[in-house]
């Protein structure tokens, strides 16, 4: 049974992707532009993802705190380049109660000046370092155009600030945490990355080096899945947060910091989705089983038979009984446009033939098999085999789009076919500004190649190579 | 070794509180007035609240969302005891950017407008309800005089809404929430509270009824630890919210809403804690054991035995090693004053012995055991018992402060006596106004008991009876 409601993406994909929003139960609109309500099922699928990073963090020694939603605007001032980086972007709160306040308070875009106060309160010598924090919070930035888990003027996030003793072990754990995005990302999420260095250009404001992760969707449009940033001694220069090293003299810390965000929502449905709905992989899937009845009211075998399984398979997997008097074909597109990995039909007439039909999302397919082989052990082996074929197929959709070019021509056209776009790159920031503006395309990472190269941009030889796209 | 930071209780409570909470590291003061950066210990301590109170609620078919944090100020028009309740708590974003803006957004005091919002939307028929979610999320009022998780402008709290299709269902569940709270914070937290009504004068605004667990602390001063709310239709009927009932006709929905706030540490420390330091309920201790090893750096038995023992205890508990080259007296005062149910030490002498020493907060007593006695098993009935025994002590404290009063003058002397006073009552609003502006005292909740008396403020005949207290 189809649902009319998604608009197919050869027809607009755009369209496509909120009708699938909307339709699979994952957003409601909030009463100020560019908020939302997160239904259950897409905060579930968000605390999956927390649980999972959470997971990763502790063992890396990462420990979760919370800071304080208000800033005063005069402390962001204090980062010439970082106020520069969000000026526009920031809600301030000018009223308590009736009364006007004189130095109103900041709605955090980041919170980077937060740790920055407490790592300069909290550390006195290099026994105290490293210090390596994270929070899970909203966060917020005034957006024109908003979309859904892209672009939002509320989003959640976590981030994480390190504070450490040399350059070295900073940088270390810089990359660290970008690794660890990245097999995230590419094992749970089951959407391929892009790893690399960000230009000057395209770096974090206040950083030394900024790191991505980038995933091309199914449109060709790239999406920036994670950062992580080296911020040398710049904030902790700004913030005056000095430690006492072994040699009794006060050096200032050297710091990082990295985030992922809701954003990956938006990537999860752009890489995987299709017209029939939302596909959701494996292990973020808040339902992964979905098991639908059919006659329940009438057949207490059915009915127990269900709750059996159901329990049996619960010992390990989230699974979800459909015993509804709604009719099959209703109860399998439901659980199609909600994009759970594997339904189960279970009927009077399966259970006299000892059998059972497993439906599958990621490919649509369908499979009877014994009940006897549908055990904890079948199903955990199903589901790894779709994550990875899940992943096999944006694998695909990424190499085929990696397309490398020579001239402005050729990037022109590759730009507009919705690929992403490798080529030797010697501008200036000036250069990548009029790139954008005239093409769309932005550079999205540095590549690891370092032959050499003519840039087909300015002519000049160099060995930075650089991966280019339009984004999200 | 004492910790001479720590000002004593008979002293001055209020900063023996504030001494707690700095040597505990469980509190940074944000940089706006009123704010709070939790350190990783005291969030610790909260997201073990969540997880407690996460499980009972997938029981009870609550699902987790998130509202957006902005409410358009004209939305809190609309319901005006709302309104009237937290107008002057308010903070209002006026200003986007540089730009002024025409309705300001508030951030929310509370999320009830949100939920109204999300039920008007996402009810069309009884089939839909009952609709109960919940959200974890900050919550902000403007206070006068903060002070750490009592009264802060911005706090973390639950906030559950439910939606029903009649009174009954709605007011059964109402009682539910009072009485999970009643159970989590007596089993989980050790702390004994009272369960009643609240006044109409004590009421939340837009209720028809508030139920309340009261717990009274070390101080005498009684301190508000949950509410559940009865809204029966009073906001379905502001926010339109209709769904269409069994005889197909048109009916405002019966809500309720329920929720606890990090108020409940402060009730933890001022519940449990003494002149040394804090003391954590075991249930929610993100340490529950720290291991102390003595000399690890140069006996490597010690150091195996200990890392040994960890990964044995940990299968089951919250374990830390602390193989510092810190001084036993030092480690076991830090352990102490963090409030570590149990802390262990071992040294190359009790390795020799076979025998460990191990350290209890709750009752600092000290005991000597086999090693072969110290497992999963023994630790385990130990911080059972050492639950028990908070809790009756707490229980102890709340008896002997349960006083009955019949004349103004016994509830004045009761009162400064910091007692939990049980009264007969007639009184209006503005009688129960008057008392608590000139007592200080105010009404915490309604008892049960249904026999008659005579009202010690007005001398009218009663069967109402009820709990006075001061209160944080």
């Amino acid at each position: 049974m189809e649902n009319k409601k998604i608009i197919k993406r050869s027809v607009d994909f755009a369209k496509w992707y909120t009708s699938i929003i909307s339709e699979a139960n994952l957003i409601e609109y909030g009463l100020v532009k560019g908020t939302m309500i997160f239904k259950p099922y897409s905060w579930s699928i968000w605390t999956n993802i927390q649980d999972i990073l959470n997971s990763y963090f502790k063992e890396m020694g990462i420990e979760n705190c919370s800071m304080p939603l208000f800033i005063p605007y005069s402390e962001f001032l204090k980062e010439a380049k970082h106020i520069e980086g969000f000026a526009p972007e920031l809600f301030k709160v000018t009223e308590i109660g009736e009364k006007r306040i004189e130095d109103p308070y900041v709605i955090r875009p980041t919170s980077e000046i937060m740790f920055c106060h407490y790592f300069s309160k909290n550390i006195l010598s290099y026994n105290d370092l490293p210090l390596i924090l994270n929070q899970w919070s909203n966060v917020f930035r005034v957006e024109k155009n908003t979309r859904p888990f892209l672009r939002n003027s509320e989003f959640f996030w976590q981030e994480q600030h390190g504070i450490f003793s040399n350059e070295k072990e900073a940088l270390d754990f810089t990359k660290k945490m970008i690794n660890l995005y990245k097999k995230f990302i590419e094992e749970y999420l089951c959407i391929p990355v892009l790893m690399g260095k960000k230009t000057e250009y395209e770096r974090f404001a206040g950083a030394d080096e900024t790191f991505t992760v980038e995933a091309i969707m199914q449109d060709g449009q790239a999406l920036q899945c994670g950062t992580s940033h080296y911020l040398n001694q710049n904030f902790s220069k700004k913030f005056n947060i000095k430690f006492q090293n072994k040699s009794n003299q006060f050096e200032y810390g050297y710091q990082n910091s990295a985030g992922v965000s809701t954003r990956l929502i938006g990537a999860i449905i752009m890489s995987h989705s299709d017209d029939n709905g939302l596909v959701l992989p494996p292990k973020i899937a808040p339902v992964q089983i979905k098991i639908n009845s059919l006659f329940a009211d009438k057949s207490i075998e059915v009915k127990n038979f269900c709750k059996e399984l159901s329990t049996n398979l619960s010992q390990k997997f989230n699974v979800k009984i459909d015993d509804t008097d709604k009719s099959i074909g209703f109860k399998l597109s439901e659980g199609e446009v909600s994009g759970i990995p594997i339904q189960i039909n279970i009927g009077p007439k399966d259970l006299e033939n000892g059998s059972l039909a497993l439906v599958y999302r990621h490919d649509r397919s369908k499979e009877i098999l014994n009940i006897k082989d549908v055990d904890i052990n079948f199903i955990e082996k199903k589901l790894d085999l779709i994550s990875k074929e899940l992943y096999k197929k944006a694998k695909e959709n990424l190499d085929k789009r990696i397309v490398e070019v020579s001239t402005l021509a050729d990037f022109n056209e590759n730009i507009s076919l919705g690929n992403f776009v490798s080529a030797f790159w010697s501008g200036t920031e000036e250069d990548e500004k009029k790139l954008k503006e005239t093409t769309g395309a932005s550079s999205r990472c540095i590549s690891d190649e370092t032959k050499q190269g003519v840039c087909f941009f300015t002519g000049k030889k160099t060995n930075l190579k650089v991966f280019f796209a339009r984004a999200y």
